[in-house]
């Protein structure tokens, strides 16, 4: 029998650890909540209306359809037992088991709200396919309500967003919202001008883009005001609810009556990440990830990489490359072993950089000691960014999407669903009259 | 004070109703549960993975967006008061009234079950963003659980997917499902081979596109057998529920094991249809349509319109040209009165013909005594879609997304998120380990 290698979670850690062992004598079960793979850095386009949610989720089996020694799951890995070596999923309806020799575990990390999970229900996150649709929703529907709003203080609440964190993806979010009220909706609203809408980005340290220097933090917060962004730093977040917020800024407590809050400010691991830490004796951090050998194993299990957001390392940030370079660390490890060579190979992350787009035609890039600004970041952003979506082919409509909103001004996808954001609640509280009569309808007088 | 026309639903019915009144000397407000207008006819392109969302419902304010005279406002309209000539309106968190001088009702058709309500869980209808990512979900997922299985009944159950309704939109789902499972899927699974699938499309009537006439009929059942899809007619549903459906066909009772259904049979008025008769004395058909006068209006009031989906009128087909027709029809009628000229004018329907797709490259078309079948069908279809979809601005991507899925064999637009289908079923019972530890965390061993 082929050595058994388990890949838990399709993101970039677990995906290109299954692409670099594709010409590997072994047999990979590759499990994953959704059948597809995410771009999570994209994932604010797709919450402010720029690309759908197809052209940043291609499926994993397109993706790895060449690849014959990959069995494809779907299910969420529920417990690792270290000692069986067996993993245990739940699927939708089915509860499987799945036996490995080696196990690479890459599920990723979800937002954290630092213990104030009460948060999340107001101000969603941005780790998935459901955050951005839910995002999109309540975004643009606040340009709706606030149009509808009688009275002025609340169309100013329908008309104030606020973005709790300023890294890279709280950066984006917020000039994307400002873009969209300052370039996209104007002359579209018959009682209110979009032009009104305050975007407030808040962040408890000092700086935005804290990681990427001071040199780039304050190009980012130039072209932030230019946009019309309000950066509120040193400013922490103390309360959420329906309509507001509550912050302690250097001045003092403040409330900002807003409706629509978005939450950029944390990650915590999943729940498999602790499992696997009291199994195997290995420590987290304080943001619950898993502290790993210098060679990403677990300590005494040789057997187990932990890779991507779920690990800690050296403080490398959760970003794709620390989960693209450890996948492929650990499928190298694999590699090693089965050619008989020695193993145990500390990971050595190589700093491709990091950047990030303030608004279209400005982005900040931070590669080596170089730091670019403006036009050229972004067109470096544009490069990188198509180079990935080509390599998972058909996604010329995202440039496509790209070309309207960027040339043009355009969104080209904010369908909201019934399902998602303040419709939901309306469709709980009335029924929905465009399927069929509900306890609701009776309401009506 | 101007005239003020208020309109109910942005379906074809009220859009076009709204876009011929551009140049009249009236004030509209123009009243939709959602921000966009939905082209049903191409829902099922949705559900099936061809097309995204946005591709089919640009933003109401787009489309209008160089009509001044126009006031788009988010709202359920829950009943009209014909007296005081004010619809009342339920908003997301914000109810309200608008007063009208002419009123124009489009406010379409949901799907019926015949007074099996219970069956919608089970079989979802297709008349919604959210109906067309329901199934979606579900279609994509049934692939991705029957390889999950390891007893053969279940894996046949997950298979076998049942459209009820052999009009043009379940005709279409048929092959569209039909061709994901023979031509998109196959070789992406290692434990089933999707032409396994089973399509079974039943019709409680004896002919498929039974409207479409003998010719077509007989055109489309056998390029539907050809493609693998098991056609049961004369056959009606008297059952659905999570694993199976219960049919009466001319040969007794059966019972099909199948976890995916569709439901694509029959249509009802909404609540509001209700409302409008008894409040004005007009009759409703057996789907609850206004039976409204030969001019569109409703007896003794000659400023209340029905048009599209709601409205009954000498037999005339829930389709989008009877909707856009009835919408002109209806603002022609304010603008002669408008200008001083005689109204009461009657309504008369001009049949541009009927089209449906069967599968890629071949489609039924009826136009006028003209049957045009096979390719030349499909080029005719392709034609007509193409120009309304330019009509609608940036859709170029849904053109590029065609090609993709006619031309080569994908699907782009695959992604189904947490809150439809199985997962949700899921979620419920797991918690969503991708964001936050719920309750059903503890359920893991």
């Amino acid at each position: 029998m082929r050595e058994r290698v388990v890949v838990v979670g399709a993101g970039f850690g677990g995906l290109f650890a299954t692409r670099a062992l594709r010409r590997a004598d072994v047999d990979i079960t590759l499990i994953n909540g959704t059948a597809y793979h995410l771009f999570q850095p994209l994932l604010y386009q797709v919450a402010t209306g720029i690309l759908s949610e197809g052209e940043i989720a291609p499926p994993i089996r397109e993706v790895l359809k060449n690849q014959d020694n990959v069995d494809v799951r779907l299910g969420w890995v529920r417990d690792v037992d270290v000692n069986a070596k067996t993993v245990s999923v739940a699927g939708p309806g089915i509860d499987y088991t799945v036996g490995y020799d080696t196990l690479i575990v890459s599920a990723g990390a979800s937002q954290s709200y630092f213990g104030n999970d009460a948060f999340a229900e107001h101000a969603p996150g941005l780790k998935s396919v459901d955050d951005a649709l839910e995002l999109r929703s309540r975004i643009f529907n606040a340009f709706e309500l606030a149009d509808l709003q009688t009275d002025e203080d609340k169309t100013d609440r329908w008309l104030t967003f606020v973005v709790v964190g300023a890294g890279a993806t709280g950066v984006e979010m917020a000039g994307q919202i400002a873009e969209l009220a300052h370039r996209t909706l104007p002359g579209q609203y018959k009682h209110i001008d979009p032009h009104r809408a305050r975007i407030i980005l808040v962040d408890a340290v000092g700086a935005v883009l804290n990681t990427f220097g001071d040199h780039l933090s304050t190009r980012a917060l130039r072209q932030l005001h230019l946009l019309g962004v309000e950066v509120e730093l040193d400013t922490k977040v103390v309360g959420v609810d329906a309509t507001g917020i509550e912050v302690e800024t250097p001045r003092g407590h403040q409330r900002i009556e807003s409706m629509t809050k978005v939450w950029a400010a944390g990650v915590a691991a999943p729940p498999l990440a602790r499992r696997l830490a009291e199994a195997t004796g290995a420590g987290t951090d304080r943001a619950g990830r898993v502290l790993v050998e210098p060679d990403l194993t677990l300590p005494g299990h040789p057997e187990i990489f932990v890779v991507g957001d779920m690990m800690a390392l050296d403080r490398l940030p959760g970003v794709a490359q620390v989960a693209i370079q450890g996948g492929r660390h650990a499928a190298g490890q694999i590699k090693r072993r089965l050619a008989g060579r020695e193993t145990g190979q500390a990971f050595h992350y190589f700093d491709k950089g990091s950047m990030a787009t303030v608004s279209r035609f400005s982005a900040v890039a931070s590669i080596g000691r170089v730091r670019i600004s403006g036009f050229l970041g972004w067109l470096m952003w544009l490069a990188v960014h198509l180079l990935y979506l080509v390599g998972f082919k058909n996604r010329l409509t995202a440039v496509l999407h790209w070309a309207v909103s960027f040339l043009g001004r355009g969104r080209s996808e904010r369908v909201s669903t019934l399902q998602q954001g303040f419709a939901r609640a309306a469709v709980r509280e009335y029924g929905d009259p465009f399927t069929r009569e509900r306890a609701g309808a009776g309401k009506a007088t």
